[in-house]
């Protein structure tokens, strides 16, 4: 039987006359979009744009929201009270929610940008707020974080189906965390061994470090895509290309998270 | 058998810091809330609190969308194109939607505010753009406006349920329309009259113009109560003794509108 | 020859359709008006009503600008880079100096909001900032901050000049900070002791603490009303009529701080 | 005697995480630079960085203040009262004005953006209101506005210095108004003919239309580099070589309008 994998990535980020990322172009490789929810970018016109076209690609539909903060791009860390981080949740994710209607189909996942997903990543407290808020607005959405994080233990933790994590292109730690990106070798750049790592860990639980150690992950369901890059859309060809060369089957986390 | 009325009232327009209304005074005596969205006031706290306690009272939740204009709340005329529109209104229903379900209560009804409602009652274009954003999220929400208005019109056209309002403290002409604020027959103050006309518009259909003149309305399912009075507790609870009196049955829209 | 003192408050706080505080009946009773920037609070029909009313009276005008969070009335931490806060300062400082202009007037001072003048009382860093922007705008403002603060001595360091502001209605511990709005004996109620308190800072450069020990202040210019209280006005009247009947001269910073 | 021109073109568009425009090589061929103030565009980082390069590249410094609208870019037409309106452009003023400070320089002018531009173009009152507020901040400040507008006749009105704006690579009707940038003539592409119908309004105060009539202007100050054209910098280029070809002298406003 084939593996599944599915490649998110952050889109409808544009705002008002402002343009950002290169969406149309990533859409046909991912299978998962992380639409903006008019908190750190995206407005109305935006998500409705950006839930249309996901749509017509076959790619799940996902809200990705944020601290509100326009003008620092959601990644200032804010201290909020948990009331108020819940709440703000709940708005951005009904208001996505209500485009994911609008065109017929259902909200897929969450993920949590920015300043708050780094906070959420770590902080029990908030990573509870935050897989309280989804379970809140349906507990069929999907937490997506990256793997090992307190998101994903709090998602389980709620109930939630939780989508695990990987970074193809990042270099990880002997503890399962990625290296900073100021480390040197943050960044792994050869295409080729981004589907080679892809691979490992889904077959084989496993990371390898710059220094050669097997690190154990939990499991991955899903890969990051950096929609800010310049490459994300080629980087989403070559790894998609690669995956299904290498007998992975790449969907929509809709179809095989449970 | 008797006849149903809905008591309708907006709430929920305070703002961060900044307290507006008297939301927990008429709760007790009205059946629908008419909750801000953010976009001319509220937020997701004053979102969440107002939601819990209509709901803890019994009070229908409806969604009360607005041009997004805090600083002039929602009361300046825009000029935004029908797709904008559209992607405003929908955005704030979601997400005032979300809030109903994190309570475990539906989405009632949707009240247009301010300058955007004013603009709807009469242009047959806006109405329909409203009435469409409605029906996209969820056909079942009733759409309540101003008996006789391009939007009852508008809702009827595209199969939504409406609830046509009836302003009891409020004169009209012979047209049905109400007299102008500025017309110094505009309101009716005395509120046994209030009562008389109300139970008359329910019964017989009929508003009489200061010149004496009968009116016909269409129909009547719902009364305003002008939340930012500040007699609107008082007078919501002397208008629903008073029809309680004549043996009007008031209760939310959600259950007996179809 | 007497000694002279400020009394300040903030104004200007209510936004678009939102009233707060009781700028009228306070500015009586006051010689500096903190006015809103649009931030954490106000907006340009606003400062402009404020500016006007306090310069009718007599009353010195301050900027009173904050972190950029008008749902959290500035009240909720930033972390903000050295640039950003700088250049936030500089864009609300000019845009009520324009005003000042627009009527006639200077601006007197500027005076620090709510999270971020916490942050700024006891963090060099951005009480360096704070003073430098002030600086780079008009080296001739003064900066008005607790007395013994960071901003202080920043604005000493800056060559501005400084007014050093005491709380009259609030107890000292004997490092020469305020006692915690928690702690039992953090308000000072008795309005004859304030004013006695004041006088004791201004002759004695003295505070005496709950315990009985005389702390050491560095000097007094300006005394804090704060207007968010239902007794502001009533609090300023007792206060100025108590001081001057001692003698006092109370009267604008700009007239005696150099 | 070499007759005298300014080039202006808008700047500091960007705003937060999004970049718009191409100041930098714009930069080195205009002599004044618009410079958005926040309300449509811009942010206090952008503001400063805006102003300190116009003032390196010794270009004028000028507010482009606008309706509030980031979403709408300033584009759609809003619902003013004459107070509002004034507030509003002072506020934005004001704030410009502080960063012209802080960087030495002085605040030459004020251009009017977007939706709030094509309306006091040719409505006396919003006209009026304009150049009240502009005179109000400062009568020194001058006021930039299209030939023949309602803008120029109000500035003239108040006693402020104006600069009348041509369109070197638009055509004119009859009445001396741009043609609709929907008539298929609208354009004037040919670089050649832009230096000659500059020269010529320079020097004749003519323009001819497209049917090869001569128009008479009432005199020209600057022209306009449209700073969203993907041609701004090379038009720039062209335009400024030409002009200086042909004997003109290209220089910032402030040194040349009285």
């Amino acid at each position: 039987m084939t593996v599944p994998v599915d490649l998110n990535c952050d889109m409808g980020e544009s705002f008002g006359r402002y343009t950002l990322g290169q969406d149309e172009e990533v859409l046909p490789y991912v299978t998962s979009a992380n639409i903006a929810c008019g908190y750190h970018a995206g407005d109305p016109m935006v998500m409705d744009k950006s839930v249309r076209q996901a749509s017509q690609n076959g790619v799940g539909i996902g809200a990705h929201p944020s601290y509100p903060d326009l003008q620092g791009f959601g990644r200032r860390p804010m201290n909020l009270g948990e009331e108020e981080l819940k709440n703000f949740l709940i708005y951005q994710i009904g208001a996505l929610h209500a485009f994911a209607r609008v065109h017929g189909c259902r909200l897929q996942h969450v993920k949590i940008h920015g300043a708050l997903s780094l906070m959420a990543a770590t902080d029990a407290g908030i990573a509870d707020v935050a897989a309280q808020s989804i379970a809140a607005v349906d507990p069929e959405i999907i937490f997506l974080a990256q793997a090992g994080s307190e998101m994903n233990r709090a998602g389980q933790d709620k109930g939630l189906k939780i989508a695990r994590e990987f970074f193809a292109d990042r270099n990880y730690d002997r503890e399962g965390n990625l290296l900073s990106r100021k480390h040197p070798e943050a960044l792994v750049k050869d295409r080729e061994k981004t589907v080679e790592r892809t691979v490992r860990a889904l077959h084989e639980s496993v990371v390898i470090t710059p220094e050669g150690e097997r690190v154990k992950l939990e499991g991955v369901d899903t890969v990051c895509i950096h929609g800010d890059s310049p490459e994300a859309a080629s980087f989403a060809y070559d790894l998609r290309n690669g995956l299904e060369r290498e007998g992975v089957n790449v969907k929509p986390l809709g179809e095989f998270v449970v």
